[in-house]
């Protein structure tokens, strides 16, 4: 391997002109292997990617957060996208491909009459709290999971600010975030129908309820038989983030395997393969969107809308969710294979298309730093959860579970010796939650 | 002319499929020539916009509503870009183009430390408003002009529901706007230091002023005096919203023209040349955006860094801003000139890139509704406004300004007629406030 220093030392710039050096917190190299960590890419393709000094890396770690479901560069996809760039991409009058494109949207989410878009999760999702609020006439939330930086998120925080602690990123500050909107939205664990039902019945004017299709586990049988008998009551508008789950286990969205009916889905990430394009599409409330005003130059761009109709067109005809979920299986299935040969217990997650695993041990963070630290010494990009794109062929996860395999056996010494617990690491222990930069 | 209800006919489908027809207000042709008007475009390029039955516009109106700085369809912009989405766009690693703009930023932008980017011109005054706010510690906000859809805005029609009515759009409503956020953000005229002063004497918790660079006319002298006393002291942060008046009179804001000194300048339309970028630019307080947790997906996605570098290269090689304000000029004085000709009585603006005009008459709406309705037969995409171009060269403005004069010459009968006053219009009057479509 050549050296990885260029990246890095870009990346020492970075933060002295960008706050928090990236304007995607999951792109910050301290959450993976700080200095041995490439950092910046120069160009990609399938799961490759080549950083600044020239080295070759698979991606085993976040495929563009999630965004590269087709691979990193798909030609096809280019093709089209240039195609349409040399025709124009953002005039006075507006393109046919937005409405073919809530058209398409409409044809695979067959509860829903309207589409609404824009150019990014947070966003997205709140022009649906927006539509929700407008037909709910009321500020309350009760929620699960992760949805973005906006205020009517975080907010949550000014309750209790550890409110957001267990919602995938903790340590979320509250600062800059209207106060007056304390007491507005109420956290309830994934799945737990009863922590649910307490917010709805201790607020009773709580009727907009918002959780994420899946994260590490979809959303239970228990909890979809909740969510819809609520949905069947008119005054209740349940909002579904997609923007991880979409397209990862049917063309559309994971309520339809697990026979859930929202009100209101909102896509992002995958739709469009990485070109900037979010989704929100709802029932006879998105009729609240034309009594709102949401409107923005650019969610009217050309460029999203193209991409996310060649991305949905070849994630159909190759029924790319069974491939995702195949590989999910094989991965997840060999982490614990290979964790119980070397006697590591690791727990491992359900939601296939993005397999992750936990080490069960105080020392967690250290031995996901390890695992990550010992994967760039073979070129792979790694963590503990991997979204899984159509250019994961099982060739390139053999090779990768070969590398797990030497990983964890070192692993396993490691965990074994009772002294110098430390000294395996050669980087920084991994953050995981938010903060300044350190 | 060929027919051109192709477009009308798509968009009577889109309204049934995206609430509103479509994601900018500013794009429904209710608003210029309703079933006369294209509507929907194929192909563009310079200020030629081709529609869907293949007839030939040239755009005297909105370019994209601002984006279209350079003309529809750059080549080299295009090129340019097309190079890159070949590299890949969206991967785990962060794209070097980032730290580049944001670099390049810093550079138009001296008074500035650091930059932030996202995808739309309401998220980035959000992101603006956030900085701020967590600066301040406080909620309230004094603003002047329009500033995008979300709820720190619209929320000031919670205090009186026509607060924002002389601020571009009017009738805007307040359904699904938290009811927490009343009494947060007050008006005051655009250029009204009498107003303001007014407003942070009765609210002493408001420290964060919001103000366009220019619309109609750009900020005066006395509010630019005002504002940089104000921005002395260390408590207030003022944020200048360049999305529609940046990169027309400089290559980066009109402050620089005028010697204002603001903590945050928020870019976008122009900056990309209609790809979706936008960015926060702002001194020391930006610190803040490391504090408070600001994150996207999107907000890192490298076509919209790409375009906005090449087009900034540009504007700043052929010094851009010249030629804008030398066509608005032209267009301003043509305008007076043929009104006085004609008897008709027009008050024009003084930002010259974006030429505006009015008529001085009861009937001004109808008098607008038949300018752009006349417009329509000479294949002219017309509006009382013009976001004019590196495209609009002096020959398209002459062939433009013939057909004005023979409007005009029209109009004026119309007006010194005293009877059947209304039997000149061919179409439905234009809509201009905020409303559901009827």
């Amino acid at each position: 391997m050549k050296k990885v220093n260029s990246g890095y030392k870009l990346w020492k710039k970075s933060i002295k002109v960008i706050p928090g050096g990236t304007g995607l917190l999951s792109k910050r190299p301290d959450r993976y292997a700080s200095y041995k960590w490439p950092t910046y890419f120069g160009s990609a393709k399938g799961i490759k990617i080549i950083d600044l000094d020239g080295n070759i890396w698979r991606d085993f770690a976040q495929m563009g957060l999630g965004c590269a479901i087709l691979g990193y560069n798909n030609p096809q996809l280019n093709k089209h996208v240039n195609k349409f760039i040399n025709k124009g991409i953002n005039t006075t009058l507006n393109c046919p491909e937005e409405f073919f494109l809530a058209k398409k949207l409409l044809s695979l989410n067959k509860f829903a009459k309207g589409v609404r878009f824009c150019r990014s999760g947070g966003e997205a999702m709140s022009i649906a709290v927006r539509i929700a609020r407008a037909k709910t006439k009321s500020t309350k939330v009760a929620f699960s999971g992760y949805h973005g930086w906006h205020d009517w998120y975080l907010s949550t925080n000014l309750q209790n600010k550890d409110n957001l602690n267990k919602h995938l990123i903790s340590n979320l500050s509250t600062l800059g975030v209207p106060k007056e909107l304390k007491n507005s939205i109420f956290p309830f664990k994934f799945n737990s129908v009863e922590e649910l039902k307490k917010i709805l019945l201790k607020s009773k004017s709580t009727k907009i309820i918002i959780i994420e299709g899946a994260r590490k586990d979809t959303i239970n049988l228990e909890m979809v038989k909740y969510l819809n008998k609520l949905q069947k009551i008119d005054k209740y508008v349940i909002i579904l983030d997609e923007i991880t789950s979409g397209f990862r286990t049917s063309a559309s969205g994971v309520y339809k395997k697990i026979g859930l009916i929202p009100n209101i889905v909102v896509y992002g990430k995958a739709l469009g393969n990485g070109f900037a394009i979010n989704a929100i599409v709802g029932d006879e409330c998105m009729d609240y969107a034309e009594e709102s005003f949401i409107s923005s130059s650019f969610h009217t761009e050309r460029v999203g809308f193209v991409a996310a109709l060649k991305t949905i067109e070849i994630i159909e005809k190759e029924k790319l969710w069974f491939h995702l979920n195949r590989m999910g299986k094989k991965i997840i299935s060999s982490w614990i294979q290979i964790a119980n040969k070397n006697n590591i217990n690791i727990t491992t997650n359900s939601f296939y298309p993005l397999p992750s695993f936990a080490f069960n041990y105080n020392e967690s963070l250290n031995f996901n730093t390890y695992f990550i630290q010992e994967l760039t010494k073979y070129n792979i990009l790694g963590a503990n959860s991997i979204y899984l794109s159509k250019c994961h062929t099982n060739v390139e996860i053999e090779k990768y579970l070969n590398k797990v395999e030497i990983i964890f056996k070192k692993l396993s010494k490691i965990i074994n010796s009772k002294t110098n617990k430390n000294n395996y690491l050669e980087i920084p222990q991994i953050q995981t939650g938010f903060g300044r930069l350190t």
